[in-house]
């Protein structure tokens, strides 16, 4: 590079190159306290299990904006199908590859940059900035973000605006940005037959011929339509496992994997109740164990979403727009806090993917739009 | 024990005391043709791949009788669960315990006391009396009996009849005689969607959801209604499997296998037609490989099916039901030369089961049933 990196580049390198495959943190945590208490941030560490998370917050009194994000990075997949070493960043005509580039190293870079860029401008800036960073995002989270959270509500501490790094985007940096999650149901559903023979299917019950009608009715089913905030709710089966593998044997027992996106329109007791009645309808013989990941959550308006919007505008010049759809995040756990929740990072175009790649110019833009941001919400 | 054995239950604890796990055939070939060599059978040794198989005769010309069989087993599954080893033959109370004591080992020691007691008094029998045996019955049957029959062909040598010494029996000794099976038709099908998460359904194509309707199809078909001699043709998936194991992927492919056992009243190629037919009417997007393990055959009648029945009759008392169902055997492979083959054998209800068993006296009437066969095939 004949050119020095910006800032945010650089530090979205430095972050890439440490291997935090999920929970490891592999150091970025404590790059990220460096820069913060270099600025007046007071950090506290926070292991839970063996996840390391950290709290670090700005500021005496007044509204808190928390920055939210992970340091961890889902695994690279097969090495020899990147074009370049996933944990060795590289910038090539104006594209950072890397895991992590895009979730989400790329992003806490930006929270960082913009945090020393706004505080250079406004040393005693109203209000509190803060970070909430775990190393369990891609993982089970369950000694990351919801352990803090919990630790915080101790504390009687409550996040009034959170930012949640996430890569939101979807054509250009800004022109989504999530302002809800879909609730997220899932289901462990086990068909009894009874095994036998190929030859004695007389004496058998096939699981799988039993299960395909109700299969079908359940893949076929209207469940709600949505509404202004959420998509229609789907139903998705994720694993179908069936068979011993001989060619001759009927099996005793399939196992099916499915999962719920809801939106507001229905409850969770609703699509369970509605899913057993088909299950029933159809007389099968069955074990089904569900799991809520996360209900619904909705920040439909106030100052956290115009301010977004408006940074976004200011930096890019377009108009940006309120999503509900995608993956569930972290912001599941902070949403019920009361606290309002916005989503706002690069493309997720290649996230989890080989050759993980991000724009490294929207970085750049990034630290602006949330270093805008602060402007509004501290400075009005 | 202070009573000794009979003959044909020494035999066929000699036998089953090698654990002859398909294909290894552990000597058991050897010990059969030590004891037919001495009553004047001429043995050839022919070893196909790693499969030891044998043909031995005992007469110059006429008609012959062929005894088919496997010294070979399937695997034991977990020995802790066998009250006693599975290779460490044990009577108790009239039940012959071990691997292979139903499937075939307690048939083949009935073939060779009945052919040693009938040689004993028709030194000079008309006809042949031929032995076709196998190690590789219970695995992929490419280098057993399909290679004999090939060696016998390329000789000319003709098989009259032909007695498979499987285990026929339901519910009492030569209660059910088989005189025909039904044809096999396997398939592997995938079906082809599209990978993707599941929050955003609208990028993927769930193969499992988009199977399911034509799976529901296919097991509710009604294919034929048999006939006479064959029981209406059946279609059962064995294995069904989808998904990456992670509970938020759509899978991008599904795999099913499949099997069809037919009788004549359909031909290979239209089960063939009919079941593409449903796939393409659900508009799938699928490879499918299908694999013809053996065609329908059937001994309708004859002299072999009437020395069968006479002969149980004599021994038992009851008459005899004739039955082309159950799974395929090595008959497959000898009908389709013109000999008339029936199977005649213990009963079946423990073959590859732990704890494998069978009625020790139900071999020597066996044995006898064996015998009264050959004195109306050869002194009619």
């Amino acid at each position: 590079m004949t050119n020095p990196l910006s800032p945010t580049l650089q530090l979205a390198c430095d972050l890439i190159a440490q291997p935090s495959v999920t929970p490891e943190d592999a150091n970025c945590q404590e790059m990220m306290i460096a820069r913060l208490e270099a600025i007046g941030f007071k950090a506290e560490r926070l292991r839970f299990g063996d996840v390391d998370n950290f709290w670090a917050v700005r500021g005496s009194d007044g509204p808190i904006l928390a920055y939210a994000g992970h340091t961890d990075v889902v695994p690279t997949g097969p090495q020899e199908q990147w074009d370049n070493p996933p944990f060795e960043p590289k910038i090539e005509n104006d594209i950072l590859y890397g895991r992590g580039a895009a979730d989400m190293k790329g992003s806490l870079a930006a929270m960082i940059t913009a945090c020393e860029n706004f505080i250079a401008e406004h040393p005693n800036h109203n209000g509190r900035i803060a970070f909430l960073i775990t190393s369990d995002e891609e993982g089970p989270a369950i000694n990351g973000t919801v352990k803090v959270i919990e630790w915080l509500e101790a504390r009687n501490e409550k996040i009034t605006w959170c930012l949640v790094g996430e890569p939101s985007s979807t054509n250009k940096v800004g022109d989504i940005i999530k302002n809800g999650r879909r609730g997220s149901l899932g289901a462990q559903l086990t068909i009894k037959g009874k095994q036998g023979h190929v030859a004695y299917p007389h004496l058998a019950a096939n699981p799988i011929h039993l299960v395909a009608p109700a299969i079908a009715q359940l893949s076929a089913e209207h469940w709600d339509n949505g509404n202004d905030h959420f998509p229609a709710t789907s139903f998705q089966i994720s694993n179908f496992n069936s068979g011993t593998g001989a060619t001759n044997v009927i099996p005793g027992e399939a196992h099916i994997v499915f999962n719920f996106r809801f939106s507001t329109e229905v409850t969770e007791q609703q699509l369970r109740e509605r899913s057993e009645a088909i299950l029933n309808e159809h007389k099968l013989n069955y074990d089904l164990t569900w799991t809520l990941s996360g209900q619904p959550f909705l920040t439909a308006e106030g100052k956290l979403v115009e301010a977004a919007a408006g940074a976004i505008k200011a930096v890019t010049g377009y108009e940006t727009e309120l999503s509900t759809s995608g993956g569930t995040s972290d912001g599941r756990f902070i949403a019920p806090t009361g606290a309002q929740v916005v989503e706002l990072g690069p493309l997720n175009a290649t996230i989890h993917q080989v050759n993980e790649h991000v724009c490294a110019s929207d970085l750049d833009k990034l630290s602006l739009i949330y270093q805008s941001m602060m402007e509004r919400l501290f400075n009005d």
